[in-house]
């Protein structure tokens, strides 16, 4: 892994390991932390569910994995900070991890569907959002927090948002949340709160520091502030190349190029272009295994390269033909947020 | 209105019309046909409900009315080929209707769910698409049929999809679909069907002509065919300006300029940005009033501009922080669809 930072611990997975296939394995699984890993008694921990509810819930692990229908989702997580580098590269963002294209993976996560539990509580008339909140204690928060965020009570309710205690099988490991963590299907990673303790259910946004000043998207000329900017929630449309590297040496002839894309929301991946002249014509790849609505695509194409310098430039389609944005400069805000500009790499080819 | 054909009846609301205000009068609301308005007797009429259900439904207008609760949508309709003008002007697309950018409108719907009809005649579990077909026959088909198209069940079932027969508090017009029309927010047109007579529960998508063949996107260089494409349904985030006009003179110095901007799907408008340099640098404009989630977001600001000639550069974002790509030419596809490129316009201001 490429590690940002060790305290609080991030890191994200190498371009190898997410190339080996679309379900990410989880010790290259990329972390994102604002605090330290906190240490939990799985057997003295609770849920508890308050708010705008008929009745409050304090729940174990015992009881969630009795009351509840176990679920399994395969869900894609991303990091809103997914490819800063490339906003970097134009201008530099002090004080934010240069994330790669590899701040995302995918995992088919187990536990119960959120919904579930709401149903329990009982949301009362004016609940129009659900607020997670975290044991881990942030330091950078402004004042310093709890991690927390909140999703729309509509897509709270929806089978795919689930409060998971596996990942890939095994069980969630504490850099991943353990004992139990939110995990929110087509939103960015920071509403995928780990280690959740509280869940609280409210007629507005959650106000907390990760949610109304960090994780918007500001102009560029923007200052961070209470309510500045536009919050982050769904993510946008994106892709990056995964094979070969930037700046890598191939050999001349047919070139495998592979990489991934991600519509975000509810929307799927549809298409997939490469060009290798700017941009004047374009090749479909291929779509690679369907993981189900909530998982990205990997895909692939081979590309013949005569010997010489070579751009690959990719862009992805969402189910609403939608693409990707050209221009990486013009995406460019004070916090690096949403680089989705189309990726390209550059390959020199070798003669045999 | 600027019509683009007679038979069928093919017109786009003038900017005038649609600047007027977020609500488009019913009088000037765009009308896209595919066959002769069908005469239809509303005391004989049946609806159909029939593919993989339960039972089977034929109800009448006065059963929809008496059985099925009366709900309103505030929604904006969008043509996918809105602003195919800015793709033929690239080259020319023989045979489709050069669009500018009124193929588009926001009305207020009434009728009763969907979900209230398909509840009614219980979808089996196969049932994963719900497919309407109109009254209307369409000589342009290959063969002939009768207008039709499928939405997701899952879609299918969300309150906000109407069987309308109001349209901005009025009956709907034969023209608009009378007796009975679909309303999908967030869709292409082509789903919203008008003239509905028959509802088929299915558990693939429509094979029909409409759905099959036309209302694909297709590369650069593809032909169209049957399942050639990507199927269109989500509408993509588009923005176009609506005063002033592409070409107009204006008086130097404070200039009003306003426009709409759709997101299509689930997601709304978060933020519209003007350039008056190409877009090294962005002013944000306000957002008007907010019709819900299921309408467009008109929006306004005031540049100043020194006499001289002027290019007007607009970028609208989504809910997800996706905003809309630069170059139109890439876009170009056969059938001229889903033109979402930032809509520039130039203006020439005249020293008073």
């Amino acid at each position: 892994m490429i590690v940002h930072g060790e305290e609080p611990f991030d890191a994200e997975t190498g371009l190898a390991a997410l190339a080996e296939g679309p379900v990410t394995a989880t010790d290259a699984f990329y972390v994102r932390s604002h605090g330290a890993v906190p240490e939990i008694d799985s057997a003295a921990w609770r849920l508890r569910v308050l708010g705008v509810v008929e009745r409050e819930l304090e729940l174990s692990l015992t009881t969630l994995r009795e009351a509840f229908r176990e679920r399994e989702v395969t869900a894609t997580l991303q990091c809103a900070g997914n490819r800063r580098a490339g906003l970097i590269a134009i201008r530099d963002i002090p004080g934010e991890a240069p994330w790669g294209p590899g701040a995302t993976g995918t995992a088919t996560w187990t536990g119960i569907a959120l919904a579930d539990v709401l149903a329990l509580a009982g949301p009362l008339p004016e609940a129009a959002h659900v607020g997670f909140e975290s044991a881990d204690l942030c330091p950078e928060a402004q004042p310093p927090q709890r991690f927390g965020g909140s999703i729309p009570l509509d897509k709270a309710r929806r089978p795919e948002v689930l409060l998971a205690w596996g990942m890939n099988g095994e069980p969630l490991a504490p850099v991943h949340g353990a004992p139990l963590r939110v995990v929110v299907p087509g939103y960015i990673g920071a509403r995928s709160v780990k280690w959740l303790e509280r869940i609280e259910v409210r007629s507005r946004p959650w106000r907390g520091y990760f949610q109304h000043v960090a994780y918007r998207l500001l102009p560029e000329d923007g200052t961070p502030g209470p309510g500045a900017g536009m919050p982050l929630g769904l993510v946008a449309l994106n892709a990056d190349v995964l094979a070969p590297a930037d700046g890598q040496t191939v050999a001349a002839g047919p070139v495998e190029v592979r990489g991934y894309a991600f519509a975000g929301g509810e929307r799927h991946v549809a298409r997939v272009d490469v060009s290798l002249d700017g941009g004047a014509s374009w090749s479909q790849a291929e779509l690679l295994e369907d993981l189900g609505r909530w998982a990205w695509r990997h895909w692939r194409i081979t590309v013949d390269l005569v010997p010489g310098d070579h751009e690959i430039l990719v862009r992805a389609w969402d189910s609403s033909a939608a693409t990707q944005p050209e221009d990486e400069a013009a995406l460019w805000n004070p916090k690096g947020y949403v680089n989705n500009a189309r990726p390209r790499i550059r390959v020199r080819a070798a003669a045999a």
